[in-house]
């Protein structure tokens, strides 16, 4: 029998209690061993849950229990619970997490510190989708070409309905609050950090990479309007946020923002509050990975099968690779991502405007591949531009003297296009 | 170092000796020992091959080198590469195969010959897909609900066509031979065997289920024809041979045919040659994986990745299962499976016919949901249906009471459909 504590029971530490129940036959089947919950840790003893498991509000009645094996860490945040896996590591007690936070600042010291000891964290990138698995072991053959994830779920179902319902940004946020899909902040969804964190995790498995969320561009899709959207349709894209890691030829780049895919692409048609990772390597060419990304029982299901894993003497390496890459990849500045780029600009509705917008684009070896124009509501015209590829610092610089022509307003919209 | 010996080099094992040494870099960090190929063994050594490794018509060669420790097996066929694996476990050397017909004829044997050494076969089923890893790692907290996947390239490859170009069978099987998708003997391919093969193994991962081909039901895409395409056109429908694994109350459904599918679902999504396997369990809802099935490089992928596994220390249970399921799962018999189906009828084009058709229909407990009738181009009609759940009996003795009736033509086809 292996006996585990639960640190954190939330949502997702009260499906693992009692998955690990109601799915005890086959897991016990599957895993050797009958895996038990001796305790879990919560900071409120008070509150009602929906578990029967011992609970306890003294985190040391799981790290100093010798019979303990695995610390199911489900207690969120950064400080708090490094301090404690660190400690369960230094006890020899095996680590699971579904903490993304903290992998996307500590899971190189973390590695350091597990050194042999079982660190396993599926359930921290995609929910239930088992993609740390997939890129540390099913597609470990492979140099990496990219990884381009819709991998946050209150985004993916906004823009659906922003799509379907040609509704706006404030009026789908409201609804996705009501339903519980954002929080009543909703920064960290929809500003593009929730997915940065998962695209650091899986760029380590990928490229050995240890970035920081602050090393990295990320965008989130507060300013996506019906206009861009329209466009969007007319030119057969659709708008996801993707987390994308790339190896380019000078390095990697790695971002988060909303981007413009082609309609019939397989990531397109990912819809809700689903999530999917599709990853191209040298070897298999392009795969893709769906699942919901977000939920109790779905996020549990992969927590879960990290314990079986461990009780079967399988883990890592934790990140991926066994020793250092010697080639090893560099991250690039964001300003030398490459891309091609849709903008939006609002102009003065006047002769000798759209020559003027053209030349400037001209002036930073900016090319123009697609071009439409829209009457505005008032007396102005909404250039709507695709752009071949160009470097990112061009068209930052491109975007600066366009605001700063007297016929162009400032609300310049720029959105990555990836084909 | 890790030695390894590839048995058969054609193909796939052509691209196992060049990613090899190609992507050495990235292999040895992730395993954290260099893998270097000893020696191929062939049946021809005039053949002209593109590697460098050393080559052997001697299958001893590979068996009785005690400096090699993995044996991969990609030479395909059933009793002669089932001698060698058998050898190559009673030498104590782990092995790796693609060879799907092996496992589906032998796997519970190899299992227990096997016992504690690694027997890993990720490239059998779905080429370059880790699926074999998803189920038996990713998703092992769950009772898996149903596997219905697309895992073979040739038929997604005709079907799509068919529907994309309004194409017949026969011209776009012609096509597929040319471009090497199709065999001159399409048999195994088109007429689901292939298909059945893979859905065996991932049934024993999801269900302990030991059964063999010959068990199960296999139908294959040979009688689609133009006017089921442009019924499920009509009805929001793709067709798909669809490998399914499914829970039913009384048993486990395994069968391979042509199935209906809704337009929008993730699985009608895939086209051309590409494999995807869509995979329900309690916990984590629906997921799906999506890949290349085959071709040397996607195949070696998956290849590959075994042999990293087996060199950082992981393996199975080969099966998924550590020991057996008390509450075993049972194959059920075709006849009791439950779907809904679509019946194409040829009739005369008289009155009475098509309610002589549906009280015949009645008496087999058969319910309609949607009919469409259409002209042929002789004194006929086509009658179409599709009926809620019934049972497969049921249709089965309902077709024939149907040929009976001498209003109605011979050729009558079915597909089931899944929604």
């Amino acid at each position: 029998m292996v006996k585990i504590g639960i640190i954190g029971v939330g949502t997702v530490g009260t499906s693992v209690a009692n998955i690990l129940e109601q799915n005890s036959d086959i897991i016990e089947a599957r895993a050797g061993k009958k895996i038990v919950v001796k305790r879990g840790v919560v900071s409120n003893l008070n509150k009602q849950r929906n578990v029967t498991i011992e609970l306890s509000n003294n985190v040391d009645d799981i790290l100093e229990d010798s019979e303990i094996d695995i610390v199911v860490e489900l207690m969120g945040g950064v400080q708090e619970p490094y301090a404690i896996v660190k400690k369960a590591l230094e006890k020899g007690k095996a680590v699971v997490t579904a903490n993304k936070a903290l992998l996307a600042y500590h899971r190189y010291e973390l590695q350091a510190l597990a050194g042999d000891i079982p660190f396993m964290y599926e359930a921290s990138t995609a929910g239930g989708i088992p993609i740390i698995g997939a890129l540390r072991n099913g597609l470990s053959a492979n140099h990496i070409g990219s990884i381009m994830g819709i991998m946050n779920g209150t985004c993916n179902y906004m823009l659906t309905k922003m799509f379907k319902d040609d509704a706006l940004y404030s009026e789908v946020l409201q609804e996705a609050q009501a339903l519980g899909y954002a929080e009543s902040d909703p920064t960290f969804d929809v500003g593009g950090f929730d997915a940065a964190h998962k695209l650091l995790i899986l760029a380590s498995i990928a490229y050995g990479i240890d970035a920081k969320p602050e090393d990295i561009l990320i965008e989130g899709i507060e300013q996506i309007s019906q206009t861009d959207i329209e466009f969007a349709k007319e030119f057969d894209y659709k708008i996801k946020l993707l987390g994308i890691a790339k190896k380019a030829h000078n390095g990697i780049e790695l971002r988060v923002h909303p981007t413009m895919i082609p309609k019939e692409s397989m990531l397109a048609k990912v819809s809700g509050v689903m999530n999917a990772v599709m990853v191209v390597g040298d070897c298999v060419g392009e795969t893709m990975f769906y699942g919901a990304g977000a939920g109790g029982d779905a996020t549990a299901s992969a927590v879960i099968s990290d314990i079986i894993d461990i009780v079967r003497g399988n883990q890592g390496p934790m990140l991926g690779y066994k020793k250092g890459l010697e080639s090893g990849f560099k991250l690039l500045d964001s300003s030398n991502i490459a891309s091609e780029y849709y903008l939006r600009l609002k102009v003065d509705d006047q002769s000798g405007v759209l020559a003027k917008v053209a030349s400037t684009l001209g002036e930073f070896n900016i090319s123009i591949e697609s071009m439409l124009q829209k009457p505005s509501s008032d007396d102005k015209a909404h250039l709507l531009f695709t752009t071949h590829h160009c470097k990112e610092s061009d068209i930052q610089n491109a975007i600066k003297a366009l605001k700063a022509l007297n016929t162009v307003d400032e609300g310049i919209a720029m959105i990555r296009i990836e084909k």
